[in-house]
């Protein structure tokens, strides 16, 4: 039987002593009174939450997977989904990071972050059924008109209806610029809406009264391409005046994909009928304002595969410790058993800590990007307010394609620890490689998170931000650089912060003179970008490891991070060599090829 | 719609071109006969066989699975896995490269190798019913009696019987010495056997009239561990004396697993309930008969990533010219469509590329070695065979390993090309993803065939095999040292080729220290081995491509070839920087973490 123990030392860890985030807290008026204790008491209930009630519906949700009745066009999601999401409406879990003036709890993101990334380890398909109502819900909240706030911001915090974004289209996923969908506009200020998305997630279901869309259409004296897209918020039921639910609207779910994975979630085509929808934001403005939406998707995303990482790790290291299978190279272990346990043996315990290492240096970094996060909205100082959001877009990218790639990486590690158990459905291993491999592609595939990072973030403002991300590692090489024991945590880190200034550079110039070096290089540039960050993060834990350690705190724990960041720099960290090696090999090579790709 | 075309002109390049493969049948008598025509003409016989019939089982094979009747313990394959089958025996396929004695047609290893290639591309699953039968035929044509020979070889050579091996048990896969399966001797010579398998592929299935289980079990006096296992052969129908069936042999299938792919072929938990059986080989003797079939197998396996890695390729190279999104780079490409095709995305190139690379190299890898394998069974030169007997043991663990883990990067990176619908089903593509995923894993994981190659076959002989293969790579380096336009592609493997002797020197020494050493670095040592062959083999395709440039032959085969080969060693190769430098990081950083696996 699968396992799922929610991490909680290790996020008070990363939370408490790390970040300190309390203390942040007190510097925010709105979360100042957010103190150790309530954050604990909240982390804890979490996690029962999701190892207690949406856990157990993991594989049986990805067996039975969700139905569509074409006659009505209802889709019946797995036994339990709907109980599950009951459950964690009464339980006010959709609020906690939501606006009071909405029936919020106004918790920090920080908290929502720990909560869903114990959702995501146990059940992705499940978790994205709330998740993606969040989004609408930020997306409404910065966007909305104040009507259209009333009307549906409220339902959306309480969680008694969900939400979608529908974007993609059957000819258009990555370039939106090339989206078909019609709002015509009616003389009673709403708009008549037609056309067809498809890869709508939790785009239809039965775990809510209401389904609020979020629909990216084009207006009839639209500009061509992006800048003619606007969006328009549409929902399955009209809504009355008096907030009671009116008449069916003709956005219909007239199919459900077959998929690999995240069977749980009904990832829906979407046919808009004329459905009457209200505009949210300016006219030719919805791609800036789904944007909101889709940023915070993008840190969602990369916290999806931190939860998978998280539970195919734990499952591993329990299968490696109980499955006997040859003896250890390096003499009998278990003498008293047939054979030893396989976590003897050095590869099993490297595809372990790939796993763990992966897990923990993205839970570091999830936690500092929403911390970053909850500033850029309520730090009084404007400042802190600017540096944090332009950090916050520096790392998405990072968060979104790193921590996916390292997720398929990680669960592909522990499936294979199984041996051939973790091909067979029942171990639940294989399911994790397939749930991750979603996140790859979806709110913008991998590569185009790379030319986002290095072609917008990074040359897009010379640099100016990573010298930013630069300034805080070089903090940190300066107050330890003395510091014996700290050095093989800082000298990686200020070594590859060196190369990336001059690498950085040498494909700005590149680029300059062909635009294709900067496409050539970009997805080895990111990964190369995402383990100065994990450096960064597991230099920082090693650090308050090492004071734990050296005031006598006799806790394993510190031994374990030590132990843990040891690996990753010399295990995982190397892979930086190979990466700028390729990536120096610049475009020729990729684009001579027309032979070759004829 | 998928496609596949099989690869024919990239199969006579490697054959005829490459390798001379009919100059190399002259000289062993059994196959002095086979002419370029007769290895073409086959060729396209066995592509047209794998396009046009199995090919178009394989998504409906892998929705529809395999059913098993719980009361007659009969398994039904899906929907036209039967008929093919009928189809692949009347065509004499099945006795491609068997022996004439028993009614095979004698061909080269090669033929079957090529020929198999292709069938794994259009269906794994199905091909796994042959292939396996393929392997039971090798096993009791090495070890048979001379009756048991004549009971089953003639009807495993036409095809009208399968074959299975049945080696796992529910609690040892790698270590087959905890196996607990008991033969009984009964007065008449027979034995009776008793014990649970599990994983037995096309275990049991409706495509033969009987099956013919090789099964390892122990005999009553058997010693503890490895050396204590017989070999035996259970027909699931008794045969009697004049060939025809007799009564069943209770070996009955009690279960199918479920499984992440290979979905059309029966992975089958078997039970024999005192099923009779006659021993295979000597007794306690068993395991090394088995590895006949286990070394086919691994070839096999190698082979099966192939296949897939190919046919990925194609379907992701065929969308990239089709999809039209987003604009290059470098300037609008398609200035009459809305949107470029997305194969002007370096990106796309490079995981296309990476594809194509992959398969070229496993390919030439695959030929070169079954091409080593008739060279050990009919040279006439008994140094020349044992040499080639060395070489393919070195290889089969780079084979197996390498080939499997190439396939699961490249047909990750084709269907990444398809954005979100790779993720989706009718496409194909995710599913060549989910039934190469077994390849890591079965007939020795790849962590496995990593000990077996550093331990056994490089260190356990102080590296005599290793070196013989350095000498193929010195011969080239100092054939085309001074050839400036080949030294693109040997500067690096004669490189490569130093490093990796200090490389094992090192490990070597390390391991005499600690025998952990060897374990921490084998999987990186085979990667790094792994492209070492894979760049000789490019090298060398490389080196036949510029000499038909050079005599004004203006196919642009070979343009694209040497296009292919120069990605392969700018982006590809390179890994090995990073591989040696994990590798020496050593195993210190994995075991002393038992406070982090704790």
């Amino acid at each position: 039987m699968p396992i799922y123990n929610p991490p909680l030392r290790d996020m008070q860890f990363v939370l408490h002593e790390v970040f300190q985030v309390t203390d942040a807290f007190k510097a925010m008026p709105r979360h100042a009174e957010v103190d150790v204790d309530t954050v604990n008491a909240i982390l804890e209930e979490a996690g029962k939450f999701a190892s207690g009630v949406t856990f157990p519906l993991n594989i049986s949700g990805d067996e039975e997977g969700c139905t569509l009745n074409r006659d009505t066009h209802e889709v019946t999601t797995p036994q339990g989904f709907k109980q599950a999401y009951q459950q964690y409406v009464e339980g006010g879990w959709a609020a906690l990071s939501c606006e009071p003036e909405f029936g919020g709890q106004g918790l920090p993101h920080v908290m929502n972050q720990c909560l869903y990334e114990m959702l995501n380890s146990a059940n992705q398909a499940w978790t994205m059924y709330p998740g993606l109502s969040h989004g609408a819900y930020e997306a409404l909240l910065a966007h909305g008109t104040p009507e259209q706030k009333q009307t549906y911001l409220p339902k959306l915090v309480s969680g008694e209806w969900t939400g979608t974004m529908c974007l993609t289209e059957p000819h258009c996923g990555t370039d939106l610029g090339l989206l078909r969908t019609k709002a015509e506009p009616q003389a009673d200020g709403t708009y008549k809406i037609t056309g067809a998305k498809i890869f709508i997630s939790a785009g239809e279901h039965d775990m809510a009264a209401n389904i609020v869309h979020l629909v990216l259409a084009r207006l009839p004296d639209a500009p061509k391409g992006s800048k003619g897209i606007s969006l328009f918020v549409v929902p399955k039921y009209h809504v009355n005046a008096d907030g009671s639910l009116g008449a069916r609207n003709p956005v219909f779910c007239t199919g459900l994909e077959h998929k690999m994975g995240i069977h749980g979630n009904a990832t829906a085509q979407i046919s808009l009928d004329g459905a009457v929808g209200t505009l949210v934001g300016e006219p030719h403005k919805g791609l800036a304002a789904m944007f909101v939406m889709m940023n915070a998707a993008r840190l969602g995303v990369g916290n999806q595969s931190l939860g998978l990482t998280e539970v195919a790790y734990q499952n591993a290291l329990a299968y490696a410790k109980d499955r006997l299978q040859m003896r250890s190279l390096s003499g009998t272990k278990a003498k008293d058993k047939e054979a030893d346990p396989i976590i003897v043996h050095p590869d099993v315990r490297k595809m372990l800590l790939t796993a763990k290492a992966y897990a923990e240096g993205a839970r570091a970094l999830q936690i500092y990007c929403t911390l970053l996060l909850d500033q850029s909205h309520h730090h009084p100082d404007e400042k802190v307010r600017k540096d944090s959001d332009e950090l916050v877009a520096l790392l998405t990218p990072i968060v979104k394609a790193f921590i996916t790639d390292n997720g398929h990486t990680a669960t592909n590690a522990c499936m294979q620890v199984f041996g051939g158990h973790g091909f067979i459905k029942e171990w639940g291993m294989e399911q994790h490689v397939r749930d991750n491999r979603i996140n790859m592609i979806y709110e913008g595939t991998n590569t185009v998170q790379s030319l986002d990072l290095l072609g917008r973030k990074v040359l897009g403002n010379q640099g100016a931000t990573l010298k930013k991300f630069g300034k805080l590692v070089a903090a940190l090489v300066a107050e330890e650089g003395v510091n014996e024991k700290m050095a093989e945590f800082i000298n990686p880190i200020a070594m590859l912060g060196e190369q990336m200034t001059k690498f950085t550079t040498e494909i700005g110039f590149k680029g300059m003179q062909n635009p294709d070096e900067v496409g050539a290089a970009a997805v080895d540039y990111l990964r190369v970008a995402g383990h100065l960050v994990f450096g960064y993060m597991f230099a920082r834990m090693a650090q308050v490891a090492l004071r734990a350690i050296a005031a006598g705190n006799a806790d394993p724990f510190y031994v374990a991070k030590l132990q843990t960041a040891r690996f990753y720099f010399a295990k995982l960290f190397p892979e930086t060599v190979m990466l700028m090696r390729t990536a120096r090999a610049g475009s020729k090579v990729l684009m001579d090829t027309d032979a070759a790709l004829a």
